[in-house]
């Protein structure tokens, strides 16, 4: 078999730019190591910026996100019980975000991709990547115990922190930086509706809290856990209680409480590999990066790496220059860095740290309470939260 | 011996409060444990704010600071040699910084003195504060070998770090909050012309390096240090060699080299003491609060505290309030609070920290990468700088 882009991994990374290389009739592959069932069941992020909303409108996916996507012109910040509006479109010219569930964006690229000729290669087990120093490189893998081998002019890592593609790259070449937080987000889904219309990210002496929402009808809460803590430690009004605390006594009266169907703790962490390009082989999405989930930017990131990256394939293909390849890994990491930047600022300011001290609270609550008097504080924050400006598209 | 208003230290923060009184025709003496050749020799900070030539203004006080004081409207920042211009006046709406030195502030308010009736008592030793919760307070103190009593309504404790107002306050009220930063500044003065116009703060792999000025023939420079390095391990020579390679080429072939007339180290630390409010005492400027000196915050901190002190005491004899006396400790820590979180942060994104590692050094950069792309995040830097606007005036 062959094809000119290799794409591995099925989530939002490689699904988004399979579509992309598609509408640029530009062959590729994806290859994925679950099914689609699994893929699409994962609950992930349900924030989308202005960029993911945008490219899912170029490539004409944007019909139920259009018609079921929450749009979010203001975000809040909480500090013990008091809101701090942020009116995101007044602050940006008029940007917003979109909430829609990573599972509904999953299932709108799935649903597009055999009539569009995207070809998913399923169930491939034990992958490996060959030569992608070289301008030959191939894939191999397994399905149904048999070996296959899929030779193309690049290989697109798009296959998550775990994924064969970033141990690709030399250990001599490959730098990484990572940053693992004492704490972790124990998050519920519940079929109750939302506390208010737009999210609540609440800093408490007890600890972080986010009152959030997968549609009118679905709600989503997090807060900040230990790590040593079980999913069984936490019995559904054990958490509404803490959640009601923490979010403050207004907001309390507006939670609607109910019976989680999804419940689980997840830890938090940076983490970015440079380079995101060795040889023929990319990099894009949790492949490179990791942000904690404070900002929803991970799956927002991953579309703003394969926007870059498809423009890259294009520039090579219909241009027949090697310039954006060459240029790939640069640009992407400098969005990636202001976004990995303000995940880690935003749960600087909102968490609770063991090894805190008075100053470092103090501090927090002089940075929110200088976010709550300064217009061009908040302009900082919401340019940030709806994504910064790709610098060309 | 009797006052209205006992003020303790001849510094910035107790002579711009007298001045302030002997405005608004209250009472008061100064109580100095130097002289006055001491007290104005000392070398400090260099860069007022707005608010604080404002204030020398509405003193009259100003016509050397306008005639000699030089207005920067703009500052700068480095980063491996590659400069952001940060332009404050354009960002502000035309607030601006000041160079001139805190010696040059002393003298026109000790000129001042005696003509308005602005009493100070020199080599006033073993200062103590007496009954300032009750309605009657009283200060001791001993000059030449005699013991002296000062009768009073208030307190105002502008003696510094060292000095024994905050002590007065009983440990079981206050609360003290500190951060001590793992290096040093090495700072000299030497009669050369400074190598720009405005100054330079710069991050390089290295460390930190501010290129400064006193006036158009006389400089201020620093590295960040160790704080085990004493002063004679840094000969001139090797301190240009060093400033020079932080601020990077093209800021070095502007540095005139001459002998330095003054070195020395000083020590980096955040502090804060609450409440600044007491009974009949109160504290302002650096008796309650020290920032590192990366943004100049502490001479203008002590400015804004006395502006409000002296509100809180007009309200007290004219108006027979004590609504602003009441309110003055959370009033001037807020803004205490946000300009601590400016110094804090404005530290942490210019300097070399012992225990970074690869991910803060990139933070770092993001954080400065993201400086240089965003009018908003420039914004943000300018208006700390040159000083958040007091609520009321």
């Amino acid at each position: 078999m062959r094809t000119q882009v290799a794409i591995i991994g099925a989530g939002p990374a490689g699904m988004l730019l399979a579509h992309l290389l598609a509408a640029e009739n530009i062959e590729a592959i994806v290859l994925e190591r679950r099914d689609r069932h699994y893929v699409e069941g994962r609950v992930r992020a349900g924030v989308l910026e202005q960029v993911t909303v945008d490219l899912m409108r170029r490539l004409k996916l944007s019909s139920r996100l259009d018609q079921d996507g929450l749009v979010h012109s203001g975000t809040n910040l909480s500090l013990d019980g008091q809101i701090i509006h942020i009116d995101l479109a007044n602050l940006t010219g008029g940007s917003t975000v979109t909430v829609y569930g990573q599972q509904e964006v999953m299932r709108d690229l799935f649903d597009a991709a055999e009539p569009r000729g995207v070809h998913v290669i399923w169930d491939a087990d034990e992958t490996m990547l060959h030569d992608v120093d070289s301008e030959r490189p191939f894939l191999t893998w397994k399905k149904n115990g048999t070996e296959h081998r899929l030779d193309c002019d690049f290989v697109a890592g798009c296959d998550g922190f775990h994924g064969p593609s970033r141990m690709a790259i030399p250990n001599n070449v490959l730098k990484t930086f990572e940053r693992v937080y004492p704490f972790g987000w124990l998050g519920i889904l519940a079929d109750v509706p939302p506390a208010g219309h737009e999210l609540i990210y609440a800093n408490h002496e007890r600890g972080f809290a986010l009152a959030s929402m997968r549609s009118a009808t679905r709600s989503r809460y997090y807060i900040q856990c230990s790590l040593n803590d079980r999913v069984e430690d936490w019995p559904d009004e054990r958490f509404w209680d803490e959640a009601c605390l923490r979010l403050g006594r207004d907001v309390a009266t507006k939670v609607t409480r109910g019976p989680s169907f999804e419940k689980s703790i997840a830890p938090l962490r940076s983490f970015v590999s440079e380079p995101m390009r060795w040889g023929r082989l990319f990099l894009a999405g949790d492949a490179a990066h990791i942000v904690p989930p404070t900002g929803a930017k991970g799956l927002n990131l991953a579309a703003s790496d394969v926007i870059m990256l498809s423009q890259a394939l294009r520039e090579f293909y219909r241009d027949h220059s090697s310039a954006g390849i060459d240029s790939y890994s640069e640009r992407a990491l400098s969005r990636v860095w202001k976004a990995e930047r303000f995940s880690w600022w935003f749960t600087s300011i909102t968490h609770r740290f063991p090894n805190m001290d008075g100053f470092d609270r103090r501090i927090q609550m002089a940075e929110l309470d200088y976010i709550r008097g300064s217009i061009t504080a908040q302009r900082s924050l919401a340019e940030n939260y709806v994504g910064l400006p790709l610098e060309t598209i």
